[in-house]
């Protein structure tokens, strides 16, 4: 089985996601500026969302074009992640309407922790296929960045009852780790430990 | 006449079908927990969909790798198989906003039996194409999964009108049938048969 | 410039107008077959729509394969041909809330006659650049139906206002005539003729 | 890394954004065709969006033909054209439902301005990745109309608050500028400058 249907599948669903989170910014029915005012919570997270489906699709490109072969296990291993994908409109669109309420802000939190782990369980199908040795599993190595965000996830769900800045600051902290380019980062935190 | 681009549309609108039932779980205006649970059916019927599409993004993935050309009819026979997946984000609305109540969850059945008599026929057409003896005929076998699942649908559907959960039970059945790798199952069963 | 580009957008385009035409049937609030009945006419125009949609795909599939190079032309023709066609969930939606009353059914004639216009540019576009002796000119020949369904469409729109069945039932027929596969018919035409 | 998956998921948000926009023409209540009168503003504006959207579409599509290598930095720069061009629907759909008033035909101007920004800094990293000397820079040329489009946008947008005509003329404008073929202007361009 070749991996070049799956990924078409999945960049069709990817793609879609991305697009109809903008369905849930309204048009507003004012016709000056101010009518924008009461959207902004909705485009920041309209904003925070599309940056983590990139980050997503980058990394799900990267980790199919590492890939050769495709299982059983893999197909359902990549449904099950997009099936988490597939609520970030939801979940956006409620955090947005409501300003970044707590419980919105924290079941947001909850959806981006199990697509994370979601993921984490794609990568490990595809390293059990590749084999310990494969291009894949030393490209992906310790992969301490898949690592540390469920953890800032798990830990911005409770923060978000404390303060909803906290949490969706911690939100965007994760998805400024996955933007910056890697290698100097990470040269850096081996300094560090080092 | 090549199999790719007839994979790619299929790709394409099982994709947004898969994606389009989302929107049908409309955002609470409430901001706490207890804002989740009207939609809570609405939620389990679109997990229970998903998987559906998934089980038929999958065998229609692996019946066209088993494809090498395509005529006239089974162009048809696969739009005919589109047609009826893209009622599914209608009548999982219908049943999930109507908490599984028994006519929509019969309609659901319906739906689910007119898809699966779709892919009986596509895969007819494929193999009338392919041959009697080609790979496809006999990877496919006797095919028990594809024969028992319209019977569970149309048990199901009168049954809709006596439990919505026996229905709802056989439904989440038939899907875990396909879930679950093939060949354990079809070794025991011809076990149980022999 | 190759085909696979045109093709891949086209199609992208297409499955998701078929996908999104079904967000015209609203889920209903009733939980009877009865609320089902105030549908119907919705979902006659949608299946309706839907074997046009796919007609479209299946002539567009066989006008690219046997297209070898495009033009800047063949792609503004293209597009011309995607922007009719990305009308149907409208005038299907408007026909079908409101049972193929007089105008509505006009409308949506009208724009299965410019969507007709634009695949008759099209395919003009193409042959001007493969050439008259081309594989795909000869395969098109006098292309009888294409020159019929747009006279059907025009003596369609003026009839809605006589009868919306007889306008109706014309599109049905167009239909039907892309849908009957060729050879047969052509040969009957050729014998009929002679 | 290979261009093909950029172009795939890219044509996919294309496809979609570009079919997303007609949800804005709600289907009219009324029977008539005066019931389509009120819709006029809002179909102008989605044809203007669907012309602009195709010619970022065919431009991408020459971009990426020219392309061979894809860095990180020209994933990001494509994603974050996508980001701007998914937001067309919803300043269409506002400048079209208020019948070009000011303010939204201004806003308007300002995601196709934010849009031609982020297309030139694509074009750029893709250049900085193919060589001042290649096919692409060479084609690219002086590029006067990527210079003069975002200059006629920043003129519209005060020009939005005089007359809202003269802001959607010059929107009409550019677009012209780029549906009418190249060689011929570029050529009278010249012959001008000389």
């Amino acid at each position: 089985m070749k991996t070049s249907r799956i990924e078409a599948f999945s960049d069709g669903v990817l793609a879609i996601i991305i697009t109809i989170m903008v369905l849930e910014m309204k048009v507003p029915h004012s016709v000056d500026l101010a009518g924008l005012k009461p959207i902004m919570p909705v485009f920041l997270s309209y904003v925070l969302s599309f940056i983590y489906l990139g980050i997503y699709w980058n990394n799900h490109h990267h980790l199919f074009q590492a890939t050769e072969q495709v299982s059983g296990g893999i197909l359902w291993a990549n449904l099950y992640l997009l099936f988490w994908l597939s609520l970030f409109p939801f979940t956006t669109g409620w955090m947005g309407e409501n300003g970044f309420a707590s419980t919105p802000t924290a079941v947001y939190g909850f959806v981006l922790l199990m697509a994370a782990i979601a993921y984490y369980i794609l990568q490990r199908a595809i390293i059990a296929r590749e084999g310990r040795d494969s291009l894949l599993a030393r490209a992906i190595g310790r992969d301490w960045k898949g690592k540390l965000s469920p953890a800032l996830y798990l830990a911005a769900i409770p923060l978000a009852f404390v303060s909803r800045w906290i949490a969706s600051g911690l939100y965007v902290l994760v998805a400024l780790l996955w933007l910056i380019p890697d290698r100097r980062i990470e040269r850096k935190l081996e300094n560090h430990e080092a």
